[in-house]
């Protein structure tokens, strides 16, 4: 098991060392290859990903990755985006689920869903055209994109609650009736009961009755902003992980970015980090991956918290005491 | 002056007339020009709205509109987008205020801002292409559009805090850097302060610090996403107005739909829709319009309210006693 490990920028660069004392204390055989690319790396070089780093990455079996600072030039790729599409990490997996003790912006604790949320097309199909007048972006979707997506979330749902959630704006985008449409008859042959609901509903819903839903599957901007906005449910973006699955590849991202403002302090909760951890674990087919909740929840019960949870903890300390436990 | 007033479908034909009450309370000179369009009608006589329709619409000067159910027939033109196409009502207001007493999800009311959302292209370009195995739209920013809607934000903003909220996704959307530049631009030329964020971390900072907003500016499918998002901050879908405006004409609409889980039973909440009245009256500049601000104060203090709100009141027992304190 070869593993990439990339921080990136900012607290990418503080929370994936934490996140890695963790996943140390697995014992397990890894081989890990560090790789800097982002920001600091263009700052250098004026590459922020080369060919040959995709070489190295698409030499390894996955990848642990911090988080990367857009670069302010037009001509720039992302190279999370580069790396999703040249992996083709077609499902963008986002759980949503309340830590012991923290409570979300709306008090509650009774909602544990996952966003699978469609990773290579829709608005990110990179078909674009920019002009000083009029600039405009094709959202694509494809049958197979929304076929792969689609059953990747009916497994999930069969070993969960067995119920989906199908999330579109096809009373607007007629581009969108082929996801609904695929989606409904993925469920169907899958056997997994399924609803469907408008993107804007979905937002407000999501806010209001979370405890609704298990498995919600989407398009890929739609499945951006409804996680993002979802972390406020479990209290902040510094507690959410996400994994981004491919056939051969999986790649694993907390949600959060490398946040400049409080990057070089050492205060950046790397909770979301260790999450990643578990969900590497998960996809390995680790079954001690689960020890990693009960570390989290001895942690926050003795207090051992960053700054942005009432605490005083630095992220290494919180990565420390995690591991410990593991 | 006239009105044409459109109930469409569920509880749309419940809010409304509940609304109407209200405006007639203020003895103004109206036209009123009733309207059947949308789903029902459709049923009827196999047309939502016609060409004739759009012509009495058009020697209307506002509209007053209450929700149409979806058709559920592929060539089937969205009644209400055919509308804000046919009247280039290119800004879509959304004003997001607690009301006195009534607390949303997240239990805070320390915030009052607008959303205003481009409401003429982006995703709603009408371009698009079906296929069996491929279908795409064209999300389509222009110059033009960008400047009139950054224009009417400002403008606002200058009554207001001055201070602007740019909402995009140039990270993945080249077309959005059209958008942003535009924006920036207008907000400087108009002495606004502004600053910018992406969709996805607005989603979660509407969420988590709505304080911090006054006029939030953005493209077509982010407004309708986050304003319904907004509508949980609030409390609920039954209480957030909106506006639709044009250069030549102004049309109001409660931001909830025809409801028809809930239709016919009277227990609509007409909140929405008599906010939508105070947002026509501020339209043709009446200065009694904050009448109805605290009209409603006063009826939800003696607990007048529908079963949403925790009351046993009617829709038209709201209305009544909102149009009575008027
Ligand atoms: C950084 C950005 C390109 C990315 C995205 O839009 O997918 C991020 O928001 C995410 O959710 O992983
Ligand atoms: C009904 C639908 C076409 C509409 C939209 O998407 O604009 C609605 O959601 C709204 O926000 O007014």
């Amino acid at each position: 098991m070869r593993l990439a490990v990339i921080e990136g920028d900012g607290i990418g660069r503080e929370v994936i060392p934490a996140a890695v004392k963790v996943l140390d204390a697995f014992g397990l055989e890894f081989e890990k290859v560090p790789l800097e690319l982002g920001y600091t790396r263009w700052e250098r070089t004026g590459t922020a990903i080369s060919n040959d780093d995709l070489e190295t990455i698409k030499e390894c079996d996955a990848v642990l990755f911090g988080a990367i600072t857009t670069v302010p030039d037009p001509n720039y790729k992302s190279v999370l985006l580069t790396i999703r599409k040249e992996l083709d990490l077609y499902a963008n997996v986002r759980p949503v689920k309340p830590l012991p003790g923290i409570t979300g912006v709306t008090g509650r604790n009774d909602f544990d869903f996952i966003i699978v949320r469609e990773n290579t097309e829709g608005l990110y199909s990179g078909i674009e055209e920019i002009g000083p007048e009029i600039s405009w972006t094709k959202r694509v979707v494809t049958r197979k994109g929304s076929e792969r997506i689609a059953e990747y979330a009916c497994k999930l749902a069969k070993k969960r609650k067995n119920k989906l959630t199908i999330v579109h704006k096809s009373n607007v985008l007629k581009s969108d009736k082929l996801f609904l449409d695929v989606c409904r008859q993925t469920a169907s042959a899958n056997g997994v009961e399924y609803e469907d609901m408008l993107v804007d509903s979905m937002a407000y819903n999501l806010i209001m009755h979370p405890e609704r839903y298990d498995i919600v599957v989407t398009t890929n901007l739609f499945g951006d902003i409804l996680s993002d906005m979802c972390a406020a449910l479990v209290g902040s973006l510094g507690l959410v992980p996400s994994a981004n699955i491919g056939e051969k590849y999986a790649f694993f991202e907390p949600v959060h970015g490398s946040a400049p403002d409080i990057a070089g302090k050492g205060i950046a909760n790397p909770l979301a980090a260790i999450l990643c951890v578990k969900m590497l674990l998960e996809w390995m087919g680790e079954p001690r991956s689960q020890i990693i909740d009960e570390a989290i929840t001895n942690v926050l019960q003795k207090k051992i918290i960053t700054p942005d949870l009432g605490g005083t903890a630095s992220t290494m300390e919180v990565g420390n005491a995690v591991a410990e436990y593991v």
